[in-house]
């Protein structure tokens, strides 16, 4: 039976667990620094025993979940024990740093530096589902770096989950999730912030709060130990997206105070065409 | 049988025709100065027939459904004709100045000022759908100015909505919703914007959204004339709100570049509660 180990029993790491065991046969054991999450892993019967690291010896795969921050220090220990078939992927937001964390490990073609472009607003255990990478995308980075045949094996794992595949150099990657993903939580998490500060004074505001409000600040329940380490890794790529995010939304305000009724239509109509884009 | 006179057959004016036919049992009679979209409605039997204004001297209820900036212009002409028992209501996301344009109309007790907060991205006839208010708020403002049997006719077609009733003056209803919905609306658009910017260059871009960017720039697929009186007619409130964004924005942007990993997670836990108000 194939084995994988999965590093970081949260929301990524959790929902890779329940696919790897229900698509591709694998009986999975996990790890994860906080005691408490590996025991509520293993209750809610998403691993399906708790491990140590030299376990990872013997396995075909394993993951590494954790969040950026801790992912170097993970990685390298993850590859000092992977045996010549052990497969090891990261499942970081950014992958420039942790490219370059490992890229003089004796074992560097064993890794496969990877991000699934899927989560929600949950994190731990619990917030573990299936389904969650259908038709996501999968990006794999420097796969030149990695073994072929371990290559092929993480393609094939991740067909299996019904994901489209993107190969991406790290820069391009961390360039590009700067604007359609971490942007999106800066936006997401200031609007709550701005929104709550008002509602101290003005108890009932919630009161009128619809599905507009309720999409635009879902992401603001993300977990800070995942978020604020991307937004510190990639902080270059995060800046830039935010600095030009900041201008729009002055020039916007600047229309709007000058009653500029023709070109805030004009700007709204050319923003429309991200329904073209966006299916 | 009951009649309700429909002005304006987009996705608001024809959602409440849809439920006013199934709920109520009312005859749906429209009026749209786009006679496509009136031709359209018929065709998908949103409304039994297409009327004049002077049908509404004979109507149970009169429903305005157009963009804010012309509301008070087919208010004034929708009240020109109500008749004794007619309750026309107006369905504007910006109260105050809708209010004080029939302040001294000869009919202003037939007018209850109304607002349900439910919406899509979607505009048109075709946008209309059942089941859109259920659960969701209707805002009444300056009831006291309406007849009081008109007053409990539209809370008794509310609870048939199953709309929860909110009774504010238009200034807190215009200070509340520039928060919980103008303001999302345009940190929407802002987000489409700034990533279309981006995407000339980089065509693939898009590939990467996942759920998370989905969510934060849904409403940027929104409507340029609904949405452009709002923010003109809120001016104020919306400028204030943007304001508050803006600096917040800049805040975070300081603490990103200053790599203050602790005040970034201090700040997101602190916006996590949101979790807590938003059910």
């Amino acid at each position: 039976m194939k084995t994988a180990v999965i590093i970081g029993l949260g929301l990524i790491g959790g929902s890779m667990a329940l696919e790897l065991r229900k698509r591709c046969g694998y009986q999975i054991w996990g790890i994860d620094a906080n005691a408490e999450n590996a025991q509520k892993a293993l209750a809610l019967n998403i691993i399906d025993k708790i491990v140590d690291y030299n376990h990872i010896t013997n396995a075909d795969m394993a993951i590494v979940a954790v969040p950026v921050d801790i992912i170097p220090k993970v990685l390298q220990k993850a590859l000092n024990y992977a045996g010549e078939q052990t497969v090891v992927m990261d499942m970081g937001s950014v992958k420039g740093s942790i490219c370059k964390s490992v890229e003089n490990h004796p074992n560097r073609k064993n890794f496969v530096a990877s991000h699934p472009m899927a989560g929600t607003e949950f994190s731990g255990p619990e917030a573990a589902i299936y389904n969650l990478f259908d038709h996501k995308v999968m990006v794999f980075c420097e796969t030149e770096k990695s073994d072929k045949h371990l290559v092929e094996k993480v393609i094939e794992f991740a067909q299996k989950l019904n994901m489209r595949i993107k190969i991406l150099s790290p820069e391009a990657h961390d360039r590009h999730t700067a604007y359609v993903s971490h942007l999106s939580h800066v936006s997401s998490f200031m609007l709550g912030k701005t929104v709550l500060e008002i509602e101290k004074d003005e108890q009932n505001i919630f009161d009128l709060a619809s599905t507009g409000f309720a999409s635009t600040v879902r992401l603001a329940k993300s977990d800070a130990a995942m978020w604020c380490p991307i937004f510190l890794e990639n902080r270059e790529n995060v800046l830039k997206s935010l600095d030009e995010y900041i201008k729009n939304l002055e020039e916007f305000r600047t229309l709007i105070q000058n009653q500029e009724d023709k070109k805030i239509r004009k700007t709204i109509k050319e923003i429309n065409y991200i329904k073209k884009i966006l299916k």
